[in-house]
């Protein structure tokens, strides 16, 4: 070991104790948070695996949180994000498809009938994704994404969608970032949807976003190397792909996960069955005034099975409309 | 931003000011190499991106380098140690096979008959890795590798594999993580088969080890939650795999890579055509005494096309004979 590598590793120590010691003496760490259970759970947690001799103590490299983002960490109402970018993108590049005139989904997408687009199925949303999400660079990609956020709104909250993120779990993934955990978002979106505003948004960089994605190709075109986006998927990161991704991506098994419908009850149960202290939580949409309360029956975040099995084996499900202070930021 | 997190930054930003004062000026950070052309490159190149006010600088979170393993990181003749380890467990679970012995390339293991294991082709030697690295979970096929790593030789240092590593690419790993970069292995070897230890061997963590891999599957077994690893291919990490795996793990274009074979030249040339400073460098096994001589004709690791494309590029190649002090730590 160098005399840098030394420094750094002395000096590290020097940090973690000095940033323990400060997050927990000095400021409340979740002050969104109402002083109910979900927060004593969470702070119970985070206290005994970062204590120093205490027998569920976890070293820092064991420190893995994933957290679902649609509906855990940002709205997912009245649809995914990533499905109104989709249809906009329609909108966008129909010129160059007049084909699209008498085709669903895309039809129903140019004239606003969401029935049509609904009634086009799983086929048509994929094939409506591929034709949106495909065909460019990954750079290409991620510049239309940036654009496209910079001048979106939310139709409710009428704010820009990276806005519409959940201050109870901000505070939350700060908190645990503080303690030496390593967090990383687990998605059913796209990884390369994600990617270019997770730093920004949430403090979570694009090495730590697994979601699903499609195929890439490595290219030189025009003598410049770039890897080209094909209209094929690769992967689905979503249910049973959960704890998949999770392998496949960081090849460790969570101590702590964090979602909110029946895609992340696999993620949450592959967590729990690790050896040694866990958290699972839930994420309940409660709050109609605030937010929306939807569960069992929603098209989007679907919350029953998860639901009945978080009440089973006693996880955390925290209320929104109970449990969070506040539920945005914009929101005092 | 709370208390804690002000607290970290800060401290944050005196760690690498003191860290990088250290190594800079109290030591020689490559030790193991001669003060030739490479380690000039290296150091200049480090310095540059690293430098606040320099046009080259390059922000922390940008500060990404990949590695290939097998030959740049470690040894890869007579053969893959993968591949010894896949022979080692076909001897090893034969008792359970009694077909293995009239079935190439089994048989030929079995017999140590190298020649009827190398008929057997591409196709012999898919199916010699599905059978044994499938069938377990994922757990227990890390338990499986690290129990054979714990015991398995060098046929020609006679020293554990995990000691046959370069030690000046161990201490350019240091280097590089001394001065802020995130390192990553970027292999065509296995991800599973590296992740038990390349955290103690190369400081690398898991989630920073990207490879070939095979498909998994969530199951529930007797009540257990597990991921078991199926005996077909995900995903191949190797040639255009390589930017194509990068881009799908990391999700940003390095500024610096690290191989040994043509299986990185896509690698180094889409690190290449990214905008800034860009370090590219190839590890040409020229040192037949000290560890291994050969190159554009080699059944493992063939240099030929990328040894060209960086003689015709200017990008770095280290001549292990010439530029190397010492290849391994336990030659003094």
């Amino acid at each position: 070991m160098n005399n840098a590598r030394k420094c750094c590793l002395t000096l590290g120590i020097v940090l973690v104790v000095a940033c323990t010691a400060t997050g927990n003496a000095q400021s409340d760490p979740l002050p969104s948070w109402n002083e109910t259970a979900p927060k004593q759970a969470i702070i119970a947690f985070v206290r005994k695996v970062t204590t120093l001799g205490s027998p569920d103590f976890v070293p820092v490299a064991g420190r893995i949180a994933t957290f679902d983002n649609d509906g855990t960490l940002w709205v997912e109402q009245p649809m995914y994000v990533q499905l109104a970018f989709a249809m906009a993108r329609v909108k966008q590049v129909a010129p160059q498809h007049p084909e699209w005139k008498t085709q669903q989904p895309f039809k129903g997408v140019l004239d606003g009938d969401m029935k049509a687009v609904a009634a086009s199925g799983e086929h048509g949303l994929v094939e409506m994704m591929m034709a949106t999400h495909a065909g460019m660079s990954v750079e290409q990609f991620q510049k239309i994404v940036s654009d496209w956020l910079d001048t979106a709104t939310d139709p409710k909250f009428h704010k820009p969608y990276t806005e519409c993120i959940y201050q109870p779990m901000v505070e939350l993934l700060t908190y645990l970032q503080s303690n030496g955990f390593k967090t990383f978002i687990v998605s059913g979106g796209g990884v390369e949807f994600m990617r270019p505003w997770g730093e920004k948004v949430y403090g979570i960089p694009p090495e730590q976003v697994i979601g699903s994605s499609i195929k890439t190709k490595f290219e030189v075109i025009n003598g410049k190397p770039d890897l080209m986006r094909l209209p094929e998927i690769n992967f689905i990161d979503d249910g049973p792909g959960k704890p998949v991704g999770i392998n496949q991506y960081i090849g460790l098994r969570p101590i702590a996960a964090f979602g909110n419908s029946d895609g992340d009850l696999q993620m949450l149960e592959w967590t729990a069955a690790g050896s040694g202290p866990r958290l699972m939580l839930l994420v309940h949409h409660t709050d109609g005034i605030r937010e929306y309360a939807y569960d069992r029956h929603s098209s989007f975040g679907k919350l029953d099975k998860a639901l009945d099995e978080a009440n089973a084996k006693g996880w955390t499900v925290v209320s929104m409309k109970d449990d969070w202070k506040r539920i945005f930021a914009f929101q005092q």
